[in-house]
This record gives structure tokens, sequence and C-alpha cells, in this order.
């Protein structure tokens, strides 16, 4: 009998108090879902009325990432307090059936523990990712000493030099520049922004460096549209530090890339 | 010396009698073989002085097309009754020598066994293949109760919302509207196509539905070119039959697909 | 002591003697690279003040290429005598790092055994590929008889007809007409090239005939820029001998590939 009151409480609360419902830009939302899916493809984003907010790190615990999504960020949005697990694979062959600027309207039906995806004609819906068993990571406080701000293709165009020549990737910062750098056992690859030419802005009180691994790094930029604007935050031997907007800004991301520490 | 009379007979004949001989727009011949192909590798066009027909079921029995291409469809065209063989895998690798726009001569060398292609100063010839065995399947005669006229455009966008979550799709027409759904263990995907904005027309006495492999019914409709009107005639656990034209207007193609019966 | 006095001269002499240093656009660089990988993937440049040469062979010794490139050819040019091994596999990832009109600097840098690469803020450098053990093949003087000058696109367009027939393409040239043509065991493909409408010129004494694997013809023949003039240079049983420009005329590729002799 207890256990039945329980269920019936429980059945309410779900039907009246956790609610999310929200329309939203296809290249919006792929522009979010490209960059989540670098690390991970089940997720859990923590809803509210503000917006939504997802902290993930990846199953190897090299990256981490962290995006607040604000409610502007959607062509409309009504939610309350609710988390939705959601397998990032099935979403984004939901947006191959969207055209340029395809509006996607989605909703959990918690009853059926269901996500709808609308666009058009055509109706999509889904099992919701069980998030029971997904903890939030803690994520860094950091006071890495030097940063440096560029538009991405600057660094997307490094990595593509570095491809092929080593696992790992070289970030420096020096007060005069900041350099990707790959060495191989018969290869280099560099690429050396200056301020003024390369670089938005550049603040190294004393020259930095660290190695990551180039997939990771890869990967990420990879997914970041062409034209944005990224800050990167670098120290000798700790996590890189990427922020960036999407979504005109109504979306921020914070990324950490683990260093590589090295031995000799 | 019997025999020795009826093969100069024979001989006679093909030069005198059998004949084929015609030009077509590259764009013409690809759209239909496309469509063919969809069934069926290796087939046999019935030929005479009104144009050309094909009839055909797949392999395993599950789907049968019925061509019929008009002489008009030709940019000359010049044959007598006839019958030709032809391996479409061949017919597509000469499609790939013609640019946009370009016409392509056939021609059937009856004494050679062969049949030759002509693209500009390009020949390509093929030992025809033996339709000594290939009979013609009987097309059913089907009073399908439902019927519905629409855009490829909109099966097609069903077909890919449908992909990857079940082995079949099913159709179902009522008074209101016609749907393609498609239902898995985790997922579900429908197209809802409703008078006035998707359909052309829809005359349903009462609803009915059938449940119908996929793959087939994807591979034909991707292979009909976009902005065509289908016809789609329905009823509860019969074939479904799509009719449309091609060339256009000047080739008609009637296509059967077998349900399959839930045996639940 | 002889020996040390001998590495210190010599090690002089590469500081002192040994030298180049150009600016190439990454299109005319590409166009260069594209020809000779059909061949070859390390190779040894020969250069001078007035150019760089390249003469070699495939592993199997079926074809050969001699390829001079002018001065002229480079945005800017300085070099004495020296030679310089290339892994073309890498100089093609350092091609993709180039946009649409980059200049690509190229620097040997003898001390340290390298090749530098710079395009813009890149900066790419490579271990020198030893040569001390690469001789130059002696290039045939052949008198052949029969000669044609056609656009590439006409060859293409034949060796696309040809493929997936047979593995050999004969080259025929009458006092009429200049034909590639490929027979298989079911197939026939041919291209007949007439003067007036696909030749720019025909000389052919008396008629001959030669058969070629076709997996070498086509890989040239692709890698040959569209609207590129070839001349073609034929005799029975001989190789053929392919002539073209690149690069505004400021380069010139000699090809020869070796006819396969029937033996019935």
């Amino acid at each position: 009998m207890q256990l039945f009151v329980e269920r019936v409480l429980s059945l309410r609360m779900n039907v009246g108090d956790q609610m999310f419902k929200a329309e939203i830009k296809s290249e919006t939302l792929k522009g979010l879902v490209n960059i989540i899916s670098t690390l991970i493809d089940e997720v859990k984003f923590t809803i509210n009325q503000e917006g939504m907010t997802l902290k993930a790190v990846d199953p190897a615990h090299v990256a981490m990432i962290e995006l607040k999504v604000k409610a502007k960020a959607f062509e409309s949005y009504s939610a309350s307090e609710t988390e939705i697990g959601l397998d990032l694979d099935k979403v984004k062959m939901v947006l191959k059936l969207a055209g340029q600027g395809d509006i996607i309207a989605m909703e959990q039906d918690e009853n059926k523990g269901r996500f709808v995806f609308r666009i058009g004609n055509i109706t999509r819906s889904m099992n919701l990712v069980d998030t029971s068993s997904m903890t939030d990571p803690k994520v860094p406080q950091l006071s890495l000493s030097a940063n440096a701000v560029m538009m991405v293709d600057q660094l997307q165009k490094g990595i593509r030099a570095a491809e092929s020549i080593s696992d790992h990737i070289a970030l420096r910062a020096n007060p005069e520049f900041f350099e990707l750098s790959c060495e191989g056992d018969t290869d280099d690859a560099s690429l050396k922004l200056t301020i003024g030419t390369d670089l938005e802005s550049l603040e190294v009180p004393s020259p930095v460096h660290s190695l990551f691994p180039l997939d990771y790094f890869a990967n990420l930029l990879k997914a970041i549209p062409a034209g944005t604007k990224v800050r990167v935050e670098l120290d000798s031997d700790y996590p890189v530090k990427l922020v960036f907007g999407l979504a005109n800004g109504e979306a921020k991301v914070v990324y950490f890339l683990a260093p590589r520490i090295e031995s000799d």
C-alpha cells in the first residue's frame, strides 16, 4: 500500500513537475551535438527555466567539457527542473532529417520515458537514456598563467599540419608568439601565431609549454565552426583550457584537456 | 539437312526481321536503368515499333516491376519485333561515359549477338544476354481500396526517417491522412501526410494498413527522381502498388511490393 | 687524418656550394607532384641555376619519366648545383595545407639533412631522402614513325571507356585516325579520333599498332590537367612516348611506356 501511494505520487510528480519542451534551429542543435559528441555518446542534460547545462568527461578521463546553453539559444523554450538522458548518435540521425533552416521541436515524454523530435510532418521518438548512474564531473578551478585569443581557423590549420607526424602536439606561449608544434622522428611541423596578424590578444607573463594528445585536440577543433573565436589558457604541464561560444553566443563551452607529462 | 535449312531461315529472320536502333538522352536512359536495377541486373526488353516493355521480378520474388517506354521517349527510334537481353551493370558503366546532355545511340547487332552503344567518338559494345530462359512474370490484377497521390520527395523523407530503426515500414491510409511509420525496440519514426498540404489526392473508403520490407521500398524510392508524382495504391495485407511516370511521361512504371503478413 | 680532412672539406662544400631556395605556386607544385607520383614515391631532383630535372623509372621498369622544370616556373628561384631527395607522399601532405593561390616556400637545409616548406605561418620540415643509391635511368633515343597531337581530355575519355573491360589498351594510328581500343571476352570499347574534329595533327606514314598496360596509361592520363595538349608518338611494338607541358609551358614532361608484346 505504501509502495502504491509512492508510485502514484511519483507519477504525479513526473507529470506535474518534470517538463521540457523547446524549439531550436537545426543548425544550432547540430553545432552543440558536434562538440559534445567528440567526447561522449550518451549524455545527461540538466535543465531548468534558464536553460540547459552539461558536464561530461570522456571514458578515458583525458578531457572534460562543460556546456551552458541559455534559453535564448532556442526559438521557444519552456522547462521546469529536470534531467534528460540522450544518445547523441541518435540525435545525429534526427539532424540528418532536417534541411537548412528547419526548426526542430523537442519534447520530453516523461510518462513513456521517451524524447520526441518533430521536424515538419516527421515525428521521431526515442527512449530516454537512464541518467541515474551518470554523475556530474567536478569542473577544475584552474588559474593558468598564459592566455591567447584567436580564430579557431588558425588552430585548425595547425592541426592539419601536425597530422601523421606524431601522436602529440605541443602548445607553447611566449610573450611574442603562440605556437603549435609537432615533432616526429623524421618530420616536424609548426604554426607560429603572432600578435597583430594572427592573434587577437596574448598575455604571457613567462614562457609556458605543454604536450597534449593530438587526437583529442584535433577532434574538438574540427567540430568548432570556422570563424569561432577561441580563448586558449595554458600553463606548463597543466591542462589546457579552451573557452568559446556557440549559438550566437547564447551557448558557452569550456573544454579541458589533460597534458601528457614528459617523463624524460 | 532439315536442321541446316532451319538455321539458314533463322539467320535470315534475324537479319531481316529482328532489329532495334535508337537514340536516347543519357539522362532518360539513366532514369530508366536506375529504377529497374533496384530489382534485377540482367533484364529482357520486349521491343516493337511502338516502344519497349519490361516485366521483371527480383530473385526473391518480393517485388515486381512493369515498365513501358513509348518510342517518343527516344530521340530517334526504329525497331521491329525483337527481344534484347542486357546486363544493367554494364549499361551503368556506359552511362558514366556520357556527359550532361549527351545523346546515346544504341543498336542491336543480332548477327554477332552484340549490343552497341555510341556516345560521340566512343563505341562500347557488349554481348547480348541470353533471354531464352527469361519468362515474363504475370502482372497481378489487383483492386486496392485506398489510394493517394503525392510527390516522391515526401516518401523519400519518410524513408530517411525510418532508416536504422526497423527492417519494416508500415503504410497506413485513413480518410484523413496517409502515414509511413516504423517501430523499433527503443525508437519510432513516422511521417504523416495530409490532404491539402502534403497530398495531391487521397481516396480511402475505410482505414487500411500493411507492413513492407524497408530495403525494397527504400531502394525503389531513392531511384525515383525528385519532383516525380507517385500514385500509391494500398489495402490491408495486400501488395502495395506504386505508379509513376518517367521520361516526361513517355515512360510508365508500375511497381508491386509484397506485404509482410504479421503472424501475431 | 686524410679522412678527417676530406670530411671537413665535404662539409664546407655542402655549406658553401650546395643550395636550393625557391618559391612556387601551390597549384604548380601540385601539378608536378601528381605526374611524378604516378610512377614513384621517393625521387631525386637534380638542380642547378637553370632549373631542376628528374629522371625516374617505376619499380617494375615498365615506364620512365623525364621532367624538366625551368627556373621561370617558380615565383623565385635561387640554386647552385645540388641533388635533393624527397618523399612525394610527404610533399602531398604539405600540398594539402595550401589553399588556392598560396605560395609555398622551399629550402634545402643541407647541414641538418632536411628540406623545409613554408606556407604562411606554417613551417613543415622533413628529412631529405638519401639519393646516393639513386642512379639516373638512361632516357631512350627512339625514332617513332607515327605521331598525333590532341587534348588530354580525349585520351582521358578513352581510358574511362576502357576500364573494367581488359588489363590492356591498344593504341593504333592510321593515316586517317588515331584509335584507343580495348577488347575483353564479352565487351569492347574504342575511341576513334580523327583529324579536324578531335586531333590537332596526325602524321602516320603507315599504320602502326601497340598494346599497353591499362593501369599505367590510365594513372598517368588522370594526373594530367584537363586542357593540356599531349603529343603521342607511336610505332608497332615499341614504347609509346608522350610529351606535354606543365606550369604554363615552363615544365616539360616526356613519358615512355613499354608495350606488351603479343606472343601469338
